[in-house]
């Protein structure tokens, strides 16, 4: 995404909070609101235990065990259900019993929404450097949809706690099947959990990883904070600075946000402010997929479509819009891992409903 | 229950199965009623690896890992839903891991219905002794109804294993919650699993396991069998000999057998033939919990009651009773851990919501 040469993040503490959540919510797509509990987790975490170290995948020796974790389950259900503490703890923990091998660093399921503020405490409370590296570089909804499992590698085994500190451990060869497997777990389990998966040693993540996602999300979240100190600025520029693309500005004319089989899914309509004809269709499963100008297909999945409101320049979360609110939705090219057919196939428009006849959309720079 | 001393069983090979079934039916309470599945599994396991050992548990070494086994969730899935074959090998071997320790010999977690046929395959594929030991003494719907539980042992680890291979191993303090985990986790792993659980050592089974249960499963068959071969005993009769309690000898006038929150409840009523208002009511949950001849208790949960096909001989599994036929209706005292107060509580009557006045019915010999 971003394209400037900037001096190397090495480490993450309290005064990146902000930066990191603005950032963080930006590539969530649209997805689940950052709430006060995973911040204030982490604010106190940091606190403790001082700023957690972050370092490329290529500072650590390759046999290194790298444990990526993340919060799964309903982000929601995490604001009323608070957690004990040490769940992440407990999931990696669970990770290194399971292998007989201790865990060397800690690294993220994915960078956004909650789950980039979930690695840095697991790496703060078990003293480990935290790889600056994901499975996703965006959000889904689902375990499976990484690069990871895109290339072959296994979720299994993963671990999954609640705030009792109970642990279920899935061992399951096939990616689809854990999906049915650790649903049902989680709800069990009381609706959120710490996961721990897709261990791998760190050549394994050298190769396959995206890199680089944790200081990606801490500058987009820095030139955020700057352009809202600056106040108010265009649209276009907005996306210049973020190394972004500028699908539409408009204004909020329909929210619809049924809930389905236990995901949220919806459409978001806004409306160009001076002509009202030119329109913009967002078709949500919790995170923006597809985003459509005038019936025309301007952004999709795996890329990251996200709404930006005007004037504070806050990421907003789907489920946050309202009628009548001003949005400026940009679009980040996704990792070039999801472009391969292996990633498309896993995550591409036609594996959420949409089969487009070209998976390029028309008008994607890259 | 039986009183006669015999010659100990020191071994359960292909010749033993028919008794081993017929015993287990009996002491089910009326249980799940062994299929065909089971029976052909144990009987091909044992063709090929030749009889298991059947040990007490003071021939082994006092720190003897133990594991005990069992069938858990639906035996009717199982009928359809064939077993691969080595599932309660990954099982134990998933319990082996997460302990860090070899197993030494497998117990049962209930020598009743298709878990009396269960441990021995188990046995039989690891080359693993049968501690002649279980934690039931019969069989209950829930994994935490055990004399383990009442003594205050954790369930914990558990490993649940499916057709696939799939694994998954929970560990939570609380016996009572284990339940809430375990129950989604084997509906998502296909319907029935293959589980180890409530792992200890040979000095803690040798203190609170239930002994002799496969000793006496195969007893009772054999017992069963003769009267089959001479036919048609009085009740009164059969039931000296097998060591048990005669309650009523009648025809089923009333079958209802619903299916609520994915249990099987029920009500059974019998007639006395020649007094055809002296009458015995069934309570039914999964299992007979509760005998009431004439309205006053006759027999109730923790102890064992027993419909027996009269003719036939055959212990016969609730949901195989029909209208007109004749029966002999057995009570077994349940082994003295049940009669305890911690027993009570577990597993008495008023845990399955029949409070009654004195936890010891009229009319118990003991």
């Amino acid at each position: 995404m971003g394209e400037a040469v900037a001096a190397p993040i090495t480490q993450i503490g309290v005064d990146d909070i902000e930066h990191l959540v603005l950032g963080a919510q930006l590539v969530s797509s649209g997805g689940a609101t950052i709430g006060t509990v995973p911040s204030a987790w982490l604010r106190r975490t940091l606190a403790g235990a001082g700023p957690v170290r972050l370092v490329p995948v290529s500072d650590l020796s390759p046999e290194t065990l790298c444990v990526p974790v993340g919060n799964v389950g309903s982000p929601t259900v995490l604001e009323e259900k608070l957690p004990a503490g040490e769940e992440f703890v407990h999931a990696v923990r669970g990770i290194e019993d399971r292998l007989g091998t201790p865990a060397g660093a800690v690294a993220a399921l994915d960078v956004a929404s909650i789950n980039a503020l979930t690695p840095v405490i697991a790496a703060a409370q078990l003293g480990l450097p935290l790889v600056d590296a994901d499975g996703m570089g965006r959000m889904f909804p689902l375990i499976e949809l990484t690069v990871w499992a895109a290339a072959g590698l296994p979720a299994s085994p993963i671990t999954l706690v609640n705030t009792h500190g109970d642990v279920i451990t899935i061992d399951c060869a096939d990616n689809q099947r854990i999906e049915s497997l650790a649903r049902p777990a989680i709800i069990a389990l009381g609706g959120w959990c710490a996961a721990a998966l897709y261990p791998m040693n760190a050549a394994t993540l050298a190769r396959h990883g995206i890199h680089g996602s944790f200081s990606q999300a801490l500058r987009l979240g820095r030139t955020l904070a700057e352009a809202q100190e600056r106040g108010s600025p265009r649209g276009a520029d907005l996306a210049r600075e973020l190394g972004a693309r500028l699908l539409f500005t408009g204004a909020v004319v329909e929210v619809s946000r049924p809930t389905a089989a236990g995901f949220a899914r919806g459409v978001v309509v806004i409306a160009d402010r001076t002509d009202p004809d030119r329109m913009l269709r967002l078709e949500v499963q919790n995170e923006c997929l597809l985003a459509l100008v005038d019936g025309r297909v301007a952004a999709a999945v795996p890329d990251v479509i996200c709404p930006i409101e005007q004037g504070s320049c806050l990421p907003v979360g789907v489920e946050q819009l309202y009628y009548g609110q001003v949005l400026d939705v940009l679009c980040f090219a996704a990792d070039p891992a999801w472009h391969t057919p292996e990633g498309l196939a896993l995550a591409g428009p036609a594996a959420f409903g949409y089969p487009l006849p070209n998976e390029a959309p028309p008008g994607d720079q890259r």
